[in-house]
Parts: C-alpha cells; sequence; structure tokens
C-alpha cells in the first residue's frame, strides 16, 4: 500500500519496529500491527479462548506483574485488562486515577512516573488524556507500555479487539462490507479500525453519520491513498440491507454544545428491531460500548447483536498481548 | 409461618428459587434463605473459621476471578468480600467508585454493565444507591450477584452475619431475645435481622428507639404475622438486663435536618460500663459498625462486646457464600 | 549515643521494643530501628534483590494477606509495598483512599477501622494524614502495622530505603559525607535520615537550603548530642565538590503563601550537568521523588542518578520488612 499521510494518528511505522527479539516490544500504535503481526496476535488470542482455570496455560504469566496506570477513568478497560492479566495467572497493581492522586499533582513528569513504577511491574497499562503519552512512556520505559488510550489519540488494543470481532463473527477481513455510525467525526474506534482494514484487500467502508459528526478527511484520505472503497450514506436502511457489519457509536454529548443539535445527531440512526429485519442473516451489529441509546435493548436477544462478545474478545486480545509482551519464547512473531 | 407481607425488602420468596444444580445462583435479598438454606450457609461458615493459608481448602476457588463494582462507596464491606475471596484462592478485580468513574456517568444502564463485567469475572458483588439494583444485575447476569447493600433496600451479607454471629455467640437461634437499640427507622441491618429472626420459633423482641427513628410499622406487622412477639421499650436498662443480644445501631446523621434533634437521638441511648454491669453475664452485644459513640470505647474489652468478632463473621459467612456461589459439588445445598 | 531529646519524631527507643519472639513486629519509627535491627533488615534487602519469579524466595508470603489502608493519596508508596507483598508471593486488598470513602466519614475512629481490618488482613499499611496514626494503629492491633507516612511525622519505610541506597551506592555508612539540599524545614525524608545516619561513626552532614527552609534546630541539636558533625553551607558547588552523597529533595510549593519567594527558593539550588562535573566520580545525588525540576533531566543518563536505583531499593527494603513482619522463623532477628 502507499505510504500513510502525515498524523500521528494515522502513521503506520510497520511492525518491526515493534518487535524486539521473541518478544512484543510495546503496544501504542494500532499502526504498528501490520498483517503479519496481527495474525500472530489473532492466532494467540483464538488459543486465549480456550484457556481453563487452573491449567498450564492459565499461569503462562504467573510470577508476572502488571500494574495500570489510569490518569483517566476507565472502569470497563482497567477490568478488561486486569481480567486478562490475572487469566492467565499473572499479578495487578492498579490505579484507578493516578491523575488525582500520583505525585503528578505534584509536578512529576510522567516519564519520571513511568521510570518509578517500572521497578514495581513488570509492564505498564496507561491511560491518559493526553494525546502521544503512552508513546512517551515507551520511549523511556524498560518494559512493555500497553496504550489504553490517549486522549484523542490511539487505543490500539479497542481495534484489534474491533477487527479480531470482524474476522470471528464473519470469518473473513477480505471483501468485508462495513458500516459505519454515529459519531465518525469524534469516534476514535472507528478511525483506527478503518487504518487496520485498509490492510486487507476489497473492504468496502460506508460513513453513515449526521452532518455535524461527518468523517473527517484524514481519514478518507488515508482510505483512498491504499486503495480502499469508501462511500458516504444517508440512508442506514440501504446501508443495513448490504453491510456484513454494522459499527454503531455512540454521539458523545459532551462534544456538542448546542443541546438540541446533540439531540438531533443522537436520535438520527438508531439500529432497532425493524432495521434487523433489514439486516443480512449473516451479518453482525457491533459497538464499542457504553451504549446510550442508539442500539434499542430488544436488539439484544438477537443473536446477529455482537456487542458483548466483542466485549468478551477484548478480553482474549488483551491476553493475547500480554502474553506476547511478557512471556518467553514465540517462535511465530515475525522478527 | 404465614405469607410476608407485600413490600420487596420484606418478601420471602423461599431459598428453592434461589437454589440452581449443585450451587447458590445469586445472593440478592436476605428473604430468599430459608432455614434449610440458612443451615447450609452456616454450616460452610464454622468450616471457613478453621481454613489455614496454603492448604487444600484454602485454595478452593483457585482460578475464579470476583469483580467488586461498587457504585458507592463502602471500605469495610469491599474488604471483606476481597478477603473472602482471597482466603479461598480466588482473585479479585476491584472497583472503588464505579458510579464516579465507570461508564454509568456516560449514560450505561446497570445491566449492560453488568453484561460487560461478566466477561470479565466469575462472579460480580455488586453495591449500588438504588434499591432493587441487584435484582436486575442478577436478572441479566450470567454469573452469580453478590449484593453488597442497594441503598435503602437489602444488605444480606450483614443480615446473615449478624444471625451467625448469634448463633455462634449465644449457641442457638429458638429461643432468643434480642434487644434493638438506636436508628431502628432507617436502619437496614435490623429490618433484614427481624426477617430472618422470624423464621425462628419464640423469638423475642424488643425496640428502642428514639421517637423519631422507631421502627417502622411494616416490620412490626411481618413480626406478627408470623407469631413473632415483639415489644416498643424505651428502657435501656430493663431490655438489658432480660436479653440474650443488645444489638446496637448508629444514629444515623445524615437523616436528620434539625441537629438539636439529631443530638438527642444520638444521646438518648448509649451503651457503656454502666449498663454491661446490668447485662446478663452469657449476653452479647452486636454493632453493624462503623460506631461513633453509641458504645462507650471502654467496653470494648468486654468478653461480651461481640462487634469486632462479628466483623470477623463476616469474611467467615462471604467466605461461604463465595464458595457456595461458585464451587463444585455442594451436596448438602437443598434443591 | 547520648538518649534523644524529647519529640516524637526524634525518639529512638531502640529496636528491642519493635521486635518480638522471631519476628518484626511493627514498622512504625525509623527511631525503633537500632543498628543492629538496620542490618538485619539489609541483609534481607540484599537478599531480596536476587529474588526470582516462581522460585521458593518468591512464595515466602503466599497465603498472607497485606491491606493498604491510605487515608491520604501516594501511588508511588502504595504501588511500592504492593509490589513488594506480590513480589514475595502475597495478596493485597487495596484502598487509594480510605479517608474519603470508608467509615471515617461516618464517624470512625481510627482504632476501629484497625479492630475492623485486622479480621481481613495480616498486615496493614497505613498512610494518614495525622502525625501518630500509625502509633495508635499498633496500639491497639493484633497485626503487624506499616507506617506509609503519617503527615508531617515518620515515614519509617522511606528513612532505611534512603539508608539502604547510601549502603549499596557508597559501600558504607560509617564516615560518609551526606550534603543535604532543598526544602530541610519541612522533608520529612532528610530529617529522618539524620536520625538513622546519627548511629554510624564519622558522618558528616552539610544542610544546603534557602533560608525560608533551613533545617530545623531540634534535627541539629539531635546530631549534635550524637556527636555527628554538621555544617550549613550556602554554596552548593563547595558541598557538592566534598561530598559522597548529594541528597535533594523537592521545594513543596504548598509551604508557601508568597509564591514570589516559593519561586526564589525553589531555584536556588539545583543540580545540574555543570554541577555534575564538579561532584566526584564515586559519589551519586539521591532523590525521594517526584521531581519536579530541582535535578535537571539531563542528569538522569548520569551513572551516579542513584534516584531510580533508590525507588527501586524501596521494594526491596519493603519486601524485607514485609518478610521480617509475616514470614515465621528469623533467627538474626536480635530478642
Amino acid at each position: 500500500p502507499a505510504p500513510a499521510p502525515s498524523g500521528s494518528a494515522l502513521t503506520n511505522n510497520g511492525a518491526t519496529v515493534n518487535w524486539h527479539s521473541q518478544k512484543l516490544k510495546h503496544v501504542v500504535d494500532s499502526g504498528d500491527f501490520n498483517r503479519a503481526a496481527v495474525d500472530v496476535v489473532f492466532k494467540e488470542a483464538l488459543k486465549m479462548e480456550k484457556v481453563k482455570p487452573n491449567t498450564k496455560e492459565s499461569k503462562v504469566l504467573s510470577g508476572y506483574i502488571m500494574s495500570t496506570l489510569f490518569y483517566e477513568p476507565s472502569t470497563r478497560t482497567r477490568l478488561s485488562f486486569e481480567s486478562a492479566m490475572s487469566r492467565l495467572g499473572g499479578t495487578v497493581l492498579s490505579t484507578e486515577s493516578a491523575g488525582e492522586y500520583s505525585s503528578a499533582a505534584k509536578g512529576e513528569t510522567l516519564e519520571d512516573t513511568v521510570r518509578t513504577v517500572e521497578a514495581y511491574a513488570d509492564c505498564i497499562v496507561i491511560r491518559h488524556f493526553q494525546e502521544g503519552s503512552a508513546k512517551r512512556a515507551a520511549a523511556v520505559a524498560s518494559v512493555p507500555i500497553l496504550n489504553a488510550g490517549d486522549g484523542p489519540g490511539q487505543h490500539p488494543t479497542q481495534a484489534l479487539l474491533d477487527l479480531y470481532t470482524i474476522q470471528r463473527e464473519i470469518g473473513r477481513l477480505e471483501g468485508i462490507k462495513v458500516g459505519m455510525v454515529g459519531d465518525l467525526a469524534n469516534g476514535r474506534t472507528v478511525r483506527s479500525l478503518c487504518m487496520l482494514l485498509s490492510m486487507y484487500n476489497d473492504v468496502q467502508v460506508y460513513f453513515v453519520a449526521p452532518e455535524v459528526v461527518k468523517m473527517r478527511d484524514d481519514v478518507k484520505a488515508y482510505l483512498t491513498a491504499r486503495g480502499i472503497k469508501w462511500t458516504e450514506a444517508s440512508d442506514l436502511h440501504e446501508v443495513a440491507a448490504d453491510a456484513d457489519v454494522l459499527y454503531q457509536t455512540r454521539i458523545q454529548r459532551e462534544r456538542f454544545l448546542d443541546m438540541n443539535e446533540y439531540a438531533a445527531a443522537r436520535g438520527k440512526y438508531i439500529i432497532d428491531k425493524d432495521l434487523m429485519r433489514i439486516l443480512k442473516p449473516t451479518a453482525v451489529v457491533m459497538h464499542p460500548l457504553p451504549r446510550v441509546d442508539e442500539i434499542t435493548t430488544d436488539v439484544d436477544s438477537d443473536p446477529r447483536a455482537a456487542y458483548f462478545r466483542q466485549a468478551r474478545n477484548g478480553l482474549y486480545v488483551r491476553m493475547a498481548l500480554l502474553k506476547l509482551c511478557l512471556a518467553d519464547g514465540h517462535p511465530d512473531i515475525p522478527l
């Protein structure tokens, strides 16, 4: 594919920079994962689905310590990482709100905090309100840094679990048709997913968004440069009839100054029982969660509602990444 | 006994709805525990008192993960549950303040949160400010829900540990005389304890409360309907001379608008050294803690001061409940 | 040495009161550690540096539970203790902000909280805003109390790790020359370090502080009474040329009413690349962290910059203390 346009969120450095020796070095940017790297992670994640408690596989990270360093709250992501570490026999040191409570309040830099915490833990899961924080942490850390979201920047484990869910639910990534719905301007997940999808052939993307939160030009240019077909559509029903995946997102209230505008945007594209009648029997609905009302709860019992399975896949992908970062001897990792 | 009057806090559904296969399904409402179920829990709790570190018994929940989901802070209850899980070899994912930090702030329903967290944990301990929350969680959860207090509603593990403490301290529940003292109007613990005590024969209950926080009529009617004798008394000394158990409670400042009224209520019924002289040598003083000054600290060294032992019993009862919820093969559970 | 002057922070009770049977009873006050006790701790800490995951040594506290009870946030100290416990196979119950969330808000005394939490944990690490809190906790606790800082009072594990770092970096404590720099009036760490250093022969201490935050007279008197030479110096370069250790501290903004005064004090004694040229090749720079700008970051790569190693030593010293408090059979402990 053509080189990526500039802009940190869209830079694809190629996976090689990200791996060292037999281990995954850091998980900072989804753009660091090429197809070969994604394949390794997904192969491992598939194994993770079958890990049973009290087996040898469930103790592969025994003796390892993971610290979560969350400068911004995110119960879901934190618990997912902590569960992943626990399911592999590792130990967790937890920080629910490093921003408020830590030395940060006394003026310590993130770099100093990381150089201190790396004495206590074998890897650090960091969530920070500032874009680029995870990269800064990785630059000074002697232990793997896993980016659990850095403000408007990257959230690579979410992007990988989204892609993994499509692979698991539909059975393929080549030739997939994905309808992205909702707040596409601010949605970090859809932006990252576009980037990852661009590595696969014959992908078709539909953007269905209220005018005020349309997909931005940088992503469109990125897709075009890589030969990915994308279309802006205003009729969710038309897209639903053709898509393999409907990826719904929450309209983020906090982005709106005008509450009338918010209400209009929020109510525009709802996935409900009626829409599910149009959706192909083999298609699925995804959502990064939390959901407000953009998918009605009567859809939950439909077998094509994949969002809670998607959340569970986050566990498997994070288990895979932690194992690849910490455990010795992964002959599959491309060097 | 006669059927329970309406009102969710006072509904006794019978334990059978609560058990499935060989396990305890959920711990949501103390009213779900009939005498047979209570017997099973207490028999297990007694075994828990003898669990020693690094023994087979201390690893019965090895490989299991418990998540605490506390929308309302309660260090004591959270630590008690987390210690119980740890003492049985289980792993804990902790959430000190889910309300403030979680997706709840973005508008996620409790049901969605539970359906996400159940991917990360094998059981969920939930504390919530809203009555009925634990029941709502249990309705959608595929893993056991343990109610650690839902606002003015239920706090079943507290009720069970209170009953267990009476059994352990006095040696019986039949024919017991219990003086309940303090804030009986708002005290969730005394209300639940009344309900559980009503399953036993010849129980006698004394209510000793300042006028403004008297025991409510619903509980009195519940007791009457089940043939339990209850008396309202204004003289704590008289009650102390006759009771097997004095169950003291804190006057909850936050319930009062008029601070003079609060001060009067708070100072009215104090358990001190003088009162202990009247108490029978075989009787005990209980308190759900935290205490302010309704029991003076010079009572602590009296062997009849059972409140710190009561706190410890909470550990054993919660160990028992977690084991009954999670571990396989409990032939004793009534089906 | 001569007896200590009065004042709790400066009282040396002798280590014997602190040890019972084969175990360390509590870690409340660095003044409780005499040279023999310090030797035991350091000998153990040295062993801790070599503990590898999944070895017998890494499981010496398996089955033990440590609870952190932090009334005041301190991510660094909390994670250090929790990592130490984990590295020895123990389990952690964590409380990030007991002050805000616990029963304390309802009026419970620290003593009651400790008597409750000791039912859940085998040792309690307490951090509290009030001087003397750890001592109060230890007075009622049946499990070891480890003081993680009680307001302006003691922070004994920090004092011990500082001393341990000097021993490890310089190879001796006798005849050491230590320049203490920065906020000496309010810096708890430098005060405690002075006290511990006073147990060793031929120690020379330099105080280099802005006028408004000079070392207080009580410490000076304490040193003099014990025959320790101390000098107040205003030229950091002169001290740097002679010292074996430069112990830099942060000027604490929160102590100043006048921000001009703060700015002047803060900028006065900076350790930078220029100063490092004067420092002896065998000398080291220490800092309790967090740092703001009193050591410039270009010093970090100098091998004599010992502050991140110092943080790591905190882990080893805390591992040693936890093991000495909890594990059975330490024939080396002086009785």
